[in-house]
C-alpha cells in the first residue's frame, strides 16, 4: 500500500479522529434535532449524484456529479445538480465526501466547489483524479483536497462522524460512506458490486458491513441501477479468460475500446499484452491522463518495456502490438472512430485486425456505436462487440438482485432507501426489499429534491421538495443557457431560420430598398429562388405605405410581417422555421 | 379466407398465369443475358428496404420502405432510397413487389411512386394498408394495386415470373418472394420468422420451401437482423399467457402499448379482454386506421359488444376496462405519453392502474421511453415493460440463428445472401451459412448500391457500385435538405445564432444606425446586455471610415465582421454560434 506521502502537493492526509466513538454513532440514538438527508441529483435519473446530509448548523455533501443531456437539450454540454438549497447555508457545510472518481459523481466539481469554501475527503485515487481535472480548471486552484483511509479512517465534521467501507465497483478506491449522526446512523453504499475475486484485489468489506449490522443500522441507501437485473453479477477476472482466447486467436494486430475510467479493465489488457508478448501503445486524452495517475499512486502496473507510443506503432509486426483507445461509445472525434473512418494518422484498419468493445453502450449511444462497428467490418476487421460463445468482454460494476439482497442481510437496516437510479429502478429495489421482509413502509421512492427527515428512530419523507432542478453548463457558461434558449435552438434545429429585414425611411414610411432576406437551416436558398422572391414580394405590400396614408406602428407592423412570412413558408413548403422580421428606420 | 372482392375500390386480383413453368424458372437456367440484383436500401442499415432486380429489359422493384433519420439528420421526416440508378430505366419498370405492411417496407411509397408509372402487387392486408396511406397522399390517387393470393398466384413480369411464399412475421400477410428469372431461381424471404403455432394460424410455408429446395435454389437473400440472437424465436401465443396472467391479477384499468401495425398483438389483447371480461378501447391515430382495415378486410376480430370509445372510459368501473394505445417507443405525443404527464382528457393514470409494454424499444429510444415509464410509476401505476418472472410481453418477429440455418437447410440454395440487417448482422449470417457448409466465397457482404450479377449459375459481386445514397424527406420537401442545409442547422441547434446587421450610407460608407444585432439560441439576452454591446461596439469600430478615406469593399467588409465577432464571442464564451453579418447600403 502506498503511503499518503505518495499523492501530490495540494493533497494531505487527514487526522485520523481516534476519540471514543460518540454517543451519535449509536444506531437508533435520539438527539434534540432533526436529520435531514436530501438527494439533489441522482434519483430519478442516472447520473449527476449529489446528497445533502444536514443537522441543525452542520451540513456535508456527499458526491457532486453530471449528467450528460438528453438529445433534445441542444449544443449542452453537462447538467449539474441546482445548488439553490445550499445558497444561504453555505457557511454551514463542513466537507464533502466523494465516494469514487466516476463522472456521476465527480463531474460537478469544477462548476459547483468554487462556490462552495469546504474541504474535500475521498480516498486516495479519486484526490488524484479529482486533482488531475482541476489542473485543467483554474477556478479550482485553491481545492482542499484531502485523502481518507477507508479502512482506517474515522472523521468528526460538525455534528457528523463520518467513516468508510471499502466496496468493489468498475474503478479502484471505490468506497461507502457510514454517517453516525445525533439521530442513527446512515449507511451509503455508493456505487458498488460485490466481487469475490476483484483484479485489485479490493474486495466490499462484508466484514465491516456484517459488524454494521450487528450494531445496528438506521437507513440503508443503496445503488439501485442494476435492480432489475436477476442473479449476482460476473467476476472482473472472467474478462481476463475471454481476453486469453482472443489473444490467442488474433494473428494481427487487436484494439480494445474501453472507459478511460476503467483502471482495473486496462490493467487486465496490459497483462493479457505481456502473456502474449504483445507491446501496448494507448490512444485517447482522457486514457492517458488517468493512466498516468494511476500508475504515479500505484493502481496500475505496467511492465517495464511492454508500453509502447502510437507513433511508433509501424516499426512493430500487426501480431505484437496491442492498441487501448478510447470511443467506445461511437463518440465521434474518439480514437476509434476515426480508425473506423480511415482518419487515424497511425492505425489503417484492415483484414486481420480484431478490435474488441470491452464496454457496454450506454443508452441513446446504439446507433452511434453501430456505425462505427459497420465501418469496422466494412474494413475487414474482426469485430467483438457482445457476448461471444458466452465469452464476456465486460462485466457491469453494479449489484444485480441477489447482491442487492446481500447487502441488505449484511446491513440489516430498519429502513432501505433506494439510491440513485430512475425511478422504475428505486421501485423495484424496494420491492426487493419487501421481498425479503422489510416492510413496505420503511421503503421510500424519492426524486431529487424529496427531503428525508430522520428523527427517534423514525424515517419520514417530508410532504414538501426543496428547489431543485438542473443546471446547464454551456462552454465557459453555467447557467446562462435556459429553457427559452434551449426553445430557440430546438426551432432552428429542426426548421431553421428566415431573417426579413426592412430598412425605411423614418419619415415616409417607404422602404429605402428591397428586403433583405437571410435564411439557414430552412431550404436550399439557391434552387428556391422562387419561394423567397415570393415571400419577399408579399412583405413589399405589407409594407407599402401610400402618399398622405398615417406612418404604420412599426412594431405591430414587425408582428405582422412575421406572422405573414411563416403562414406563407408553411403553406409551401410545411415547414415552420423561426422567422425574425427586422425593422430598421433610417 | 375472404376473397379479393372484399377488398376496395382501385384494387384488382391479378389473373393468374397457369402456363406452364418455362423455362428460365429452373434454378441454374443460363439465358444469353445477365441478371443484376442491386439494393438500393436495407443493406448495412435496419430499414428503408428497396432492391431492382433487372434483366435486360425488364425490371422488378421489391420494397418501398423508409428509415427514421438519426438525430444528427436535424428536423428531417423520413430517409427514402435515392433511386437516381431508375432514372432512365422507368419504362423497363414492370411491378413493385412488396413483402408486408411495415413502414421499413412500404414507407417509401408515397415519395417514390409518384415518379414510378407501375403496378404494385401484394396480399390482400398490405394492399388495404397501402391504400389506407394512399387516401392521405393526394399524389397517389393513381396507384395500381393488385392483391396476390402468395398460396396459388404466379405472375409473368417481363423476363420474371413471380411466385410467393407465405411467411409468419409479426404483421399478416407477410410473404416471401420466388423469382424464377432467366439466369435461375432467387428466394428472398422477406421479414420471416417461424411459429409453430401462430396466433392467426398463417404459418411459414415450410412445405413449398422444401420444394424449392428439391427444384434447386441459386440464390437466398434472407433477413439478417436477428443473426447474432442465439436459438429459435418464441412463439407469438406465449404472449397470450402473460396477457392471461395480468389480466388475472390486475385490479384496475389496464393500459396495454404496442406498435400499430401488430395485428396479431391487437388480437392477443381484444381476446385476454373478452376472457376477462373487460371492455376495450382503442387510442391513437395509426392504431385506429390499421384496425379500421384490419377487421373490414377479415385480419381482426372484435367480439360484438367488447368494443368501447375512449371518451365513454368513465362510465365504466376500472376493472372492467382495457385501453390500447400507441406511444410505446415514448413518442412525446401519443396517448400513453400524454397520460404520462397527466394530460391525456380521458384518462388520468393513478393507482390500481397497470400498464403493460406489449414492444421492444427502438435503439435510440430508449431514454424517452424510460421518460414516460418513470412518471408512470410517479403517478403510482405498475409498469410492466420487459420480461417479468420470465413472462414475455413482446417476442421478436424476426429469426434467430436457428431459424435462419432451418430456412437454409429447406431452400439448400448454392449461394447465401445476407439480407437486411446492418453490417454486423450481414456478416454474422454469412458466418453462421458457413457452419452449415456453405462455402465463404458463396456468400456475400453487400452495401447498398452493389451489384450482384448472376449468369451461368454463378453469382458475382461486381466492383462498381451504382449511385445510391438516401433522399431527405423534409414536411412537403423530398431532397430538398441536404448537406449544407444539415449543417446550417447543426450549428445553430448547439450554438445559436449571432445576426449583425449594418445600415451604412452608399456615399459616404458611415453607418447610418447603431447596428442592429438578433440572436436567437445563443444566450440570454438580457442578462448578457454588455457582452451584446460589447459586440456592437467592436463593429461600429470596424465599421467606421474616416471622411476623405476610401470607401471600403462591403463584401471583404462583411466577412471581416463575422470573422471578428465570432472570435470575440468565443473568446468571451467558449462558444461559436452562427455569425452572419448584414449590410445594408442606402
Amino acid at each position: 500500500m502506498p503511503t499518503a506521502h505518495d499523492v501530490a502537493i495540494k493533497q494531505k492526509h487527514i487526522k485520523t479522529k481516534n476519540e471514543t466513538v460518540m454517543q451519535a454513532s449509536m444506531p437508533h440514538a435520539s438527539g434534540k434535532g432533526k436529520l435531514k438527508i436530501i438527494p439533489l441529483g441522482g434519483l430519478g435519473e442516472i447520473g449527476k449524484n449529489m446528497t445533502v446530509y444536514e443537522y441543525e448548523n452542520d451540513i456535508i455533501i456527499v458526491d457532486m456529479g453530471f449528467i450528460f443531456p438528453d438529445g433534445d437539450m441542444l449544443g449542452v454540454d453537462y447538467l449539474i445538480p441546482d445548488i439553490s438549497y445550499l445558497q444561504d447555508k453555505k457557511d454551514k457545510i463542513r466537507g464533502v465526501l466523494i465516494t469514487h472518481g466516476h463522472e456521476d459523481h465527480v463531474g460537478g466539481i469544477p462548476f459547483i466547489m468554487p462556490q462552495i469554501n469546504a474541504p474535500i475527503y475521498a480516498p486516495k485515487l479519486t484526490c488524484g483524479l479529482i486533482e488531475a481535472k482541476a489542473s485543467e480548471h483554474p477556478q479550482l486552484k485553491h481545492l482542499k483536497l484531502n485523502v481518507i483511509d477507508p479502512d482506517k479512517d474515522k472523521l468528526k465534521l460538525g455534528a457528523f462522524e463520518v467513516e468508510w467501507f471499502r466496496v468493489t465497483h468498475s474503478i479502484p478506491d471505490s468506497v461507502g460512506i457510514i454517517l453516525n449522526t445525533p439521530e442513527g446512523r446512515i449507511v451509503y453504499t455508493g456505487d458498488f458490486r460485490f466481487d469475490h475475486s476483484p483484479v485489485d484485489g479490493k474486495k466490499t468489506d462484508i466484514s465491516k458491513l456484517s459488524r454494521l449490522g450487528d450494531e445496528g443500522v438506521l437507513a440503508l441507501l443503496s445503488d439501485s441501477t442494476n435492480a432489475e437485473v436477476p442473479g449476482f453479477s460476473v467476476s472482473e477476472q472472467t474478462i481476463a479468460a475471454t481476453f486469453d482466447n482472443i489473444f490467442e486467436k488474433a494473428e494481427g494486430r487487436i484494439i480494445v475500446a474501453a472507459f478511460a475510467s476503467q483502471i482495473n479493465r486496462i490493467q487486465l489488457v496490459i497483462n493479457a499484452a505481456q502473456k502474449h508478448h504483445r507491446k501496448i501503445a494507448f490512444s485517447g486524452r482522457s486514457l492517458l491522463r488517468n493512466i498516468e495517475v494511476a500508475v504515479r499512486l500505484g493502481y496500475l502496473k505496467i511492465p517495464q518495456g511492454i508500453a509502447m507510443k502510437v507513433q511508433d506503432i509501424a516499426t512493430y509486426a500487426p501480431d505484437k502490438i496491442v492498441v487501448m483507445s478510447t470511443g467506445s461509445q461511437g463518440e465521434a472525434m474518439a480514437a476509434l472512430s476515426r480508425m473506423a473512418r480511415g482518419e487515424h494518422k497511425q492505425i489503417k484498419i484492415g483484414k486481420g485486425d480484431t478490435v474488441v468493445y470491452s464496454s457496454s453502450p450506454i443508452p441513446g449511444n446504439e446507433s452511434s456505436i453501430t456505425t462505427v462497428v459497420d465501418d469496422l467490418f466494412r474494413r475487414g476487421a474482426e469485430v467483438i462487440f457482445d457476448e461471444k460463445d458466452g465469452d464476456r468482454t465486460h462485466v457491469s460494476g453494479h449489484p444485480g438482485q441477489e447482491e442487492l439482497k446481500l447487502m441488505m442481510e449484511l446491513v440489516r437496516p430498519k429502513y432501505l432507501v433506494p439510491w440513485h437510479g430512475e425511478v422504475h429502478h428505486l421501485v423495484h429495489h424496494a420491492q426487493l426489499a419487501q421481498s425479503i421482509g422489510i416492510p413496505k413502509e420503511n421503503t421510500f421512492i424519492l426524486d431529487n429534491g424529496n427531503v428525508l427527515e430522520v428523527s427517534n428512530g423514525r424515517v419520514v419523507k417530508a410532504e414538501k421538495k426543496v428547489v431543485n432542478g438542473v443546471v446547464l453548463v454551456d462552454g465557459l457558461g453555467i447557467g446562462d443557457v435556459g429553457e427559452i434558449v434551449l426553445r430557440d435552438r430546438k426551432v432552428m434545429a429542426t426548421e431553421g431560420m428566415f431573417v426579413v429585414i426592412c430598412t425605411v425611411d423614418k419619415k415616409t414610411g417607404r422602404l429605402l430598398t428591397s428586403p433583405d432576406i437571410i435564411s439557414r437551416g430552412f431550404i436550399y436558398m439557391r434552387e428556391n429562388e422562387q419561394l423567397v422572391n415570393n415571400a419577399r414580394n408579399e412583405v413589399k405590400k405589407m409594407v407599402a405605405v401610400r402618399d398622405g396614408e398615417p406612418l404604420p406602428d412599426w412594431t405591430k407592423m414587425k408582428l405582422k410581417i412575421r406572422d405573414h412570412v411563416s403562414q406563407y413558408l408553411y403553406n409551401h413548403t410545411k415547414r415552420s422555421p423561426m422567422v425574425i422580421a427586422v425593422l430598421i428606420e433610417v
